[in-house]
């Protein structure tokens, strides 16, 4: 007889899988786990047969079960924040002002490189638990605020150390080419190079699963971009960018023709660049946080998008410049409310395809063989996460098989 | 020798008074409270003797002491949502399809009138709960899903059951000219003659402590208001207007005109109307969640505002139709961002502004004699309560005296 580790009954499940239903809807279905794993999904018809004594059951009731939230683009190792600045420009103060007191993301690569490891792992923390109980099993986190070998291993290895004591699963983006530091300041094709080098360091220690660049006017151009990731691909490690998101330098079509996992921000984006990430399967990551927070009026092309059938992730950018929001169900309700995506189209955004923008095969959706990330929602109608924001609905928070919070 | 029932030392104190320094600030403070009353506020070496063994001593090392928040516009009871409606827009269905399957406000009135006292007692209390966590101490909750006596009478009697089981306080506004329930659809007047009717009754049951009314277009005009803020002064009480949100009617003049406490959206507020509201004392109450929800392009008149000296609230408005946003933090985030409120005038805002709103001369900023409404916040400035988004640096709430959530 098969076992189960345990089985959730009386269950409306928003797979977020492909089956013919909106949100890969079952309705009053069964989903067992076993090994960290999910056993099975699907009608309580089709459960094998199990030890009813043996097999601890919960009841949903016809609440809602959705695969565990991802976070896919953030910035959630820093130290320091930027309050000072926000508050200087609302009274009238220029980026110029600013600038002269040593703001901006200058001031956010001096606190992170003063910190010591124990000081950015508990800042991390506190971020990662906040994601946590809104749901999210898995969060990207990008270095960049070292933009030297030391720190950006610092930051790395503060993410490590969070895939291995935190609950939520890390994926560590390497973002040396975040910006041109103070003593490179007329060199940027050597600081490149350096990049490209600390690149090779970095992989070697384990701490890179994907390496990102900021590809724009303001950061670094496209044959500079190329570099880095011409250096990713021969250490056989995807790419991706932070691009078209002032201006429209062609990133994205660049990501695409390295085979790269996503382009990110993308307000700018032309035809032809959406035509190039949808021939490459590229993910579109929409950062609706930025969008608001930077006050930016051109929305990403979202009907090219729907048009080539590109997956859209939708993520927090948590960062201390241009999204101090750490919460991604407020993303779901921006993505909707500012980008008018559907309520499925946003869901999608933070489970199958920003499984998709991080190269992750294994979670996203619920289907048998998946990870057990998965959450349960006092809710009647998926749409009512993207609808409403401020009260939590999460009641059960399984990752990996084992439960990490209850609230029922 | 005086004594104390607690004392708050090495705090930085936002006292949000007029004391001369940016938030009212006392460096490295001190704050004594006696029976549920802020007994002392001010520099240690201003505090009379006490018995030290005898009295609980809070070391805030460093920290700061903010007045508990005021929420001074919601409509928190309510049953139902319209996640439908979110999700059917989205998908491209118009207002008249929405307005075919029974959605917008009818939906609201519907599910209300059908809820019991306990069901809609438990929803709100979710709500509340959220808000507490967030740092508020008062909320203001408005009826006017009800449309007839018996539901008015029930929202309210559920606010004045949360007041009483509740650390959060409440304040009560009928609302009954929220909106034309079916049984009126062509007689505007008519109905008005019923809103003042049930007024006198829901009044005499100790009910109302202010009176509102939905000034626009598509709610009542001007001699329809004027006739509902008559029957309110002719029962002594204060008035108030959902107005100037789409159109500019004269409702906040019309507030002013009865000396009343706030005109709350005022997007297309006047200059003449600005002076109106300076002159009577009245508050403008700024929603920006209802301005993000429905991508409202037209700002409020800050800057007349400003050079009128008229006090600027900011709240919520919690509601189903047009702010599913329950959040006081996330409307302090929006007034700077999207209203390029200071964070000063944001925390006024939702401090003393809030206060003044409601009528309340006992709370909204910390000094002797004030309630002892305050929260504690692991922050090195106020600005980053406005700031950043998400995680919380509540620290320790106290409501009258008595500590009511205590993460140190
Ligand atoms: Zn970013
Ligand atoms: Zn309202």
């Amino acid at each position: 007889m098969q076992q189960f580790d345990a089985i959730w009954i009386n269950a409306n499940i928003a797979t977020m899988t492909d089956n013919g239903h909106a949100y890969g809807t079952i309705e009053n279905g069964v989903l067992a786990i076993k090994d960290g794993v999910i056993a099975y999904v699907g009608q309580r018809s089709g459960l094998p047969a199990f030890d009813a004594l043996a097999t601890p059951l919960y009841d949903a009731a016809g609440q809602w079960l959705l695969p565990g939230f991802i976070d896919c683009h953030t910035h959630l190792v820093y130290a320091g924040n930027r309050a000072n600045e926000f508050e200087m420009r609302l009274n009238g103060a220029s980026y110029q002002d600013i600038a002269a007191t040593g703001g901006g993301i200058k001031a956010t690569v001096a606190a992170t490189r003063a910190a010591s490891h124990e000081e950015l792992f508990v800042l991390a923390k506190d971020r990662l638990n906040t994601l946590l109980a809104q749901g999210v099993t898995t969060v990207e986190i990008k270095s960049g605020y070292g933009l030297d070998l030391a720190t950006e291993q610092k930051m790395l290895e503060v993410a490590a150390e969070l895939d291995r004591h935190h609950p939520v699963t890390i994926q560590k983006t390497f973002l040396g080419a975040h910006a041109l530091p103070v003593d490179y300041a007329d060199d940027a094709d050597g600081y490149i190079d350096a990049v490209c080098q600390m690149l090779g360091q970095l992989q070697q220690l384990g701490l890179v699963d994907a390496v990102d660049v900021f590809c724009e006017g303001i950061g670094f151009s496209i044959a500079q971009t190329r570099k880095v990731f011409a250096a990713a691909s021969a250490l056989g490690l995807p790419v991706k960018a932070h691009a078209e998101q002032l201006s429209n330098l062609g990133g994205s079509a660049l990501v695409a023709e390295f085979g790269g996992l996503s382009a990110d921000h993308i307000e700018f984006l032309d035809e032809a660049g959406v035509a190039a990430m949808a021939k490459a399967g590229t993910v579109a990551v929409l950062l609706p946080g930025a969008f608001y927070f930077l006050r930016e009026t051109q929305l990403p092309p979202i009907g090219l998008l729907r048009q080539y059938q590109v997956p859209m992730a939708v993520a927090t950018d948590l960062n201390p410049g241009t999204s101090p929001l750490c919460s991604l169900p407020l993303m779901l309700n921006m993505a909707c409310t500012l980008f008018r995506l559907t309520p499925e189209e946003a869901l999608l955004g933070v489970t199958r395809h920003a499984a998709q923008a991080l190269g992750l095969n294994d979670r996203g959706s619920l289907a048998a063989g998946l990870r057990a990330d998965f959450a349960l929602y006092a809710i009647s109608q998926p749409a009512e996460l993207c609808y409403q924001f401020g009260v939590s609905q999460l009641k059960q928070l399984i990752i990996n098989g084992k439960e990490v919070s209850s609230r029922r």
